[in-house]
């Protein structure tokens, strides 16, 4: 499959029950499954640090260092990644805070609470601007995602107590489905 | 992307900083990242669910009832989808037992702690046979995969207590590198 070219159309391969996108001259399926994103609270002296995305979706919006996983990493990895490109921060990760399903988009999300393992931050190429907030600054209505919402309330609700099971989808969102204005703020 | 046929190379997209699969003529890049395995111990009278697997890999060998989470589910909704496909078992989840990152082929493993919300269960089309185990009659040397070992050990350890933080990788593998056959068992 690394060489040359594919030849894709949608069908249903022999044996299965879903439509898949498959080569038509080799029959390699490229199967279509949720994508891992993985992200971390941070946190330092009681405050979390929230960055300002500089890419789409939702420029401008404030959210928690998160991204797509990539392969060959582990969950953990992926996070301390995401936390060097967007916030230039270098992290240590207390454990798994929550555990978001947004079917609505194919996505898992596995946050994780941390913090910084050494001083400083500062914005990456994806964010206009990084910084540390209180509880009361937190900029509520420039959230970027419903999930950053739902993560910062159960770091707020879990304080400085240890990890416990996760959190997962709050009772008003089982799946996962909303969007962000549909939550107001 | 739905209509018509791809033509996919491997390249860097702009902006980016590793080979995508992208389509030579539209420019879709299909992003290639972990894909997420849902399952579950399933447990009933303190025995354990596993099935005996009728697919490679690994066909003849013993596992929990998982496998990859589809596009519009939860990862609950996957872990009871997989019962029901492989088990022909309806279970009722408890919680979150494992979180593990097998870096070597890509995969999240999501691992719920499970219980049979009614009698009953029996080989789906993905299982030569299945059956519920004691602890002292687990197939060691037969089960499918080192993350059945794990989580098998996992629950052994936590008994009938409350689920907690979930179990991640062991240390002796925390990137999820071994193989089956380099695990002796």
């Amino acid at each position: 499959m690394s060489a040359g070219a594919l030849n894709f159309v949608r069908r249903i391969p022999e044996g299965e029950d879903r439509e898949r996108l498959t080569c038509a001259d080799c029959g390699f399926v490229a199967y279509e499954n949720p994508k891992i994103v993985t992200g971390s609270v941070v946190v330092q002296d009681g405050k979390v640090l929230l960055c300002r995305r500089a890419i789409e979706p939702r420029r401008g919006f404030w959210t928690i260092p998160a991204g797509y996983m990539e392969l060959n990493e582990t969950v953990e990895e992926a996070a301390r990644r995401e936390a060097r490109e967007e916030a230039c921060a270098e992290i240590a990760i207390e454990g798994i805070l929550a555990l978001y399903s947004i079917a609505r988009i194919g996505q898992v999300q596995v946050l994780f609470r941390a913090h910084l393992a050494m001083p400083g931050f500062a914005a990456g190429p994806e964010s206009l601007e990084v910084r540390l907030f209180d509880w009361d600054e937190i900029p509520w209505p420039d959230l970027a995602f419903p999930s950053v919402h739902w993560v910062l309330k159960a770091w707020r609700e879990l304080g400085d107590r240890p990890l416990g099971a996760p959190v997962t989808n709050p009772p008003e969102d089982p799946r996962g489905t909303s969007r962000m204005r549909e939550q107001g703020a």
